[in-house]
């Protein structure tokens, strides 16, 4: 039982045990194939359209790669902890809705997409028999190898190291290149933690200067910005306007979701992808509230509202000025002007010391955080978020 | 006037005339971003999801490459006919469909996509006060230089370059790669036809093998055949459906085409995109029709049928007999069982000389087709189409 | 004991037996440090320097992956058989000289390199005790197991398999690009033989029409042959002017090859490399004899002959008249001229099915010749040789 | 007169002026296919035998870019500047002798590569008429343009932007990949001088990185530095003996220099290359001299010295204690270990602010350093030097 996927990225992707199989073709992880992994992104990045199914067979490639590697350095895994770990980190995303990153608190509410996960892996145990109980725990981070944990879900796991490579590779923005096979070969285990091997520190650095650049000019990129926050409030107004009864459901999963229900229902989530977006967007293009239509006729043909980005928040006069006049323009009320005049914040910080730390273990056995190093690169600043001010509009 | 647009296969692609960026920003060649080139091979190769959009700019940016060559080797091409070439070939797919291999002449019965795209041509240039005159002459094979023509259709054109490049890099099957580079070098103008020069010899032997291996190894290959047929049969009984009045319409633009209608409406079909066809597969997984749901389901979960291709068409016993066993199994009709037990068979030619010829100039002034040149890979046997049969059921 | 080796080709190669460091840390083996594999291809293809020393090393690498690719689909091979494989490859070119394929015959006269790998496999394995004993069965096809022998020397090596891979990398030359990863997957044994599973016929017929470009545009490129068949005429040349006494050993490990010994001196012959023969052609540009230090000028300075390539022989007629005007030009004698001027012929077979055949294995169990197979590419005349004739002659 | 030049790096490199191909096919030109770029940094990454004359082609070809996008920006530059510019560039190599890193004070004693450069050009405009007259100009950095000047000398040079994108495609080192086609497109001219547009930030940021990474991880890297230092010493010690009378020249024209000229004679110097050093090296290995003879063998058979890299220097008393079994060993005296024990420092800053800075302009005019620019990741400690100390000795 043996299976090779292709791959554009890492050539062969193997399959070669039953459990494995068995996710990879149930309904709800195919599901992911309807879900592209960088959502609105592919309106300034046209390649980006991969989907999240790929994405979450690339970070089972490298979590093989990474654990076979471990094992050739000495550290201790079971087959059944790699069987464990494989799978988690093919379930890693499974619990992502469509357009996941604009979307993810305005489809269900009080719930991210990791609580979803846990929810799905849960049903599938009991599907499955059992065969994921390891899997959950390792998971949830309760099994005492942390490492285990630490490969899906750090600062140095295999879902990021995937997840640039890929992006960047898809978006071609070459400079987002990590060097992950490098990376994988550096990673060692101490005390139970996975760290980094002396000899791997400006790979590490490389590593977060990429990330870095892939927030600033890819992922928090003006115009894709622009575009989420374009979805995300075509979203709210149909929200009001179905409690308004002014917009009746059709049959679109999606609508169960819009009427913002008490608790998640894994079924009908689990039906959801980008085609249920897709699809209610373009029949809104020809409803009779102009917000909604207008928005979304927009959205569908990339006429995106102009998107002005600084390090000062936009005063409140401009702002209600900006407001009246698209009011006027447009014929709705002020109320009604908010949704295509707005502004927020977007936030990133190279290295997020509060979390998950990098340690870089050393030959004499000491162990430094990355940004303990000598000369090191990734100096106290880069750990605080950057903010940056955004300020949507339409064009004249 | 200057936009760059990133491509993860040529790096950047230029934009730097008006005209192309009225093309560009159109919503009817937006909706090719909502259109994937392979269809249904991304079952077979996660990678391949890459759109119609993305392929058109990458088409067009060869040919901006190719009329340079041509020009800096003398042969006169003026600006105005530079960007008439460049404008008809992105506009040379505009025609396509939702899944328009499998779906050519199952959505609109007698009109293939490049009749659709003249059409669509002929609307955009009233839109654009007569623009696109010397495109659609050029596209339509009515201008004195051939050259431009074989450019955008033709055994040699950059459609051509473009899809067998990009499809090789998003599937990953690397063997597919052609120096599309080193044969726009080649490239030369003779009597006003497109040739290649004697030293590109190989370099076209191996394009045209580059093309036979992915015809066979993804365009042809036998999962994405029987996801193809069960896409055109799930369609085929929905149209059976709306005409018995068992299927009705629900604000799909889909269904205007099902009804089959007299004459193509242009702004209905250039509403559709791949949504449409995935929104609808979604919904009839639970139609009460047995047929039109469980091919559905099977079709969105690819559960697919068991396939295998041959070289001898399928004897009519074991076909009537599975056919049988499936009407049993599934409690439908023997007429029912034809939607999952049918065979067919699947052509492709190496080299097709009947059609535009792939001409070699020699330095000495001698044109002869590639098929004649001494010691020549393609052989006549090459020309003639290769058949194969296929024989599909569902899995027990 | 492991280390790893970055290699551009394929990422990193990895080291793990004391038998393996052995050979590569061997002053013999280093020594291919300084041959480069495509000798004066470079004069063409200026990046294509890359040495004997990394291809060996490359094809190693591509013999574990085949090893381990074979052993997981059920092929018997014990980890003594495994080493001696590995061993094999990597030592299968360590009987190369400089510029071996124009000097191969000119410097020892009646050997091949083969022959003197043998001969140095033989003295290495007295030095490593028998370590290589195995080895040498399998090198010269005395062991059982004829794949192991296939997979170093036979159609479908893992020798061709890197060479053909590694100088389309450094010449840039990606036609060339053959998909060894791919090939390697679907290798196969079957009564002791290597074979090809049916489904890799396509990528079978890509790799020879890959390597029949790669002869005609690069290995037997007009301008590499010219440049090689000089460098041939100026060892004759030195020879000649050895035994006159007119030319006096000065150091250089080579004169003792230029004095023709009746046998092979295995310790001198490891101390030659690439610098050796640089240094004597530089050294020679200021010698007294006309046509030594003219060729030697010409190629150091690459002011190459003129060189034609056709299907037909150059008549005599021309070839004695250029060299009369040649030698009256140089002030030389007639016998001289022919050093300037002169004919000869270069041949290559797209498939030489004289030799170790491809045989592909069918699903049925059926075994065929890859020029048997249905609607085979490669086609008998393929099989047959092409000859070319060349001419070469100075630069006005 | 156009000719296309393979690069695996850019794929193809055009020449089109006769000024150009005259530089090209000059002996002086030419002797740089005979000198690596990264010298003995191919003893840890074999792959990185690329010479310096494909590093200038490639230089070459940036200058070619990065000149037409600035003229697309609108940035005047004559045709007469563009050639000036190109031949610069093509130039600025040219006075590098074999192994150049290491021994360019060790060959030529007070005289830097680009002093032997400029004398060099000087000679080389004599013979072409003057033609170099404006290149030598831009290359002394007297042009009023000085971006010309910065283009081919300063923190953005496409020197650089060369030499790490190929020393990285050689070396394997994928972290060192640079966005350079982005760079390009993101320079322009402010004032006079080369500056980088605001959108370019990250992309200069992870320049700086990838630079910072190259050095410590390949041209700093411990056992480079062991091998370089052993070369040095090599000719240190030739230099003694040839003093003594104790080396006695052969005809190697590297014997001129190892005499001590008072003068660099140019005719000499150009004859140089690798050749010579391999050739004298390999002789060595059978000098009467212990020290001569032994790190001559030593480094031909790539046995290297141990070297520890630290943050402290090696104290004398370790030092002199080594020296002393090594004496012993070696059976030299204490002054002779010297030759095999020593310590010293390799210095490398990531962001030099001394020198040329790299400045933004902003859209609003205004021009910040790259260090200056919001949460900038270039801070004020990693433009002062980075300094590790190494100690080499003998392994046991």
């Amino acid at each position: 039982m043996r299976k090779i996927i292709n791959d554009p990225v890492y050539g062969f992707i193997t399959i070669d045990h039953p459990l494995i199989f068995s996710i990879l073709n149930h309904p709800w992880f195919q599901r992911l194939r309807r879900i592209q992994q960088m959502a609105l992104a592919s309106f300034v990045y046209p390649g980006a359209v991969h989907t999240r199914f790929l994405h979450s067979l690339g970070a089972y490639h490298l979590m093989s790669s990474a654990l076979s590697e471990l094992r050739a350095k000495g550290v201790d895994i079971s087959p059944e902890e790699e069987l464990a770990a494989k799978a988690g980190i093919l379930l890693h995303d499974i619990g992502h809705g469509p357009f996941s990153h604009a979307l993810e608190h305005v489809l269900v509410e009080d719930c991210s997409h990791e609580s979803i996960s846990r929810l799905i892996m849960k049903r599938l145990n009991e599907e499955f028999n059992g065969s994921l109980d390891l899997t959950i725990l390792i998971f949830n981070g309760q099994y005492p190898k942390r490492f285990l944990h630490q490969l899906i879900s750090g600062q140095l796991d295999v879902d990021r190291m995937d997840y640039l490579t890929r992006d960047s590779f898809f978006t071609g923005v070459s400079e987002g290149v990590i060097g992950y096979d490098r990376i994988l070969k550096m990673l060692t285990v101490h005390d139970g933690d996975l760290m980094v091997e002396e000899k791997g520190i400006y790979s590490i650095e490389k590593f977060l200067v990429a990330r870095r650049l892939m927030y600033w000019q890819v992922y928090l990129h003006k115009t894709v910005l622009s575009a989420e926050q374009m979805l995300v409030r075509i979203l709210m107004r149909a929200k009001e306007l179905v409690m308004d009864g002014r917009l009746s459901p059709d049959g679109s999963p999606l609508y169960h979701f819009l009427e913002g229900p008490a608790e998640i229902d894994l079924d009908r989530f689990c039906r959801l992808d980008d085609s249920d977006v897709e699809g209610l967007l373009k029949r809104w293009t020809r409803h009779e509230d102009t917000v909604l239509s207008t928005l979304s006729s927009w959205l569908i043909d990339r006429r995106l509202l102009k998107i002005r980005l600084g390090n000062l928040p936009t005063p409140a006069g401009p702002l209600e000025e900006t407001r009246r006049t698209v009011a006027r323009n447009l014929g709705i009320g002020e109320r009604e002007a908010c949704y295509f005049v707005f502004d927020g914040t977007a936030t990133n910080r190279t290295y997020d010391d509060r979390d998950e730390k990098i340690r870089v273990l050393f030959k004499n056995g000491e162990v430094r955080d990355i940004s303990q190093v000598d000369n090191a690169l990734i100096h106290q600043t880069l750990a605080s978020p950057v903010k940056k001010f955004y300020f949507c509009f339409p064009r004249s």
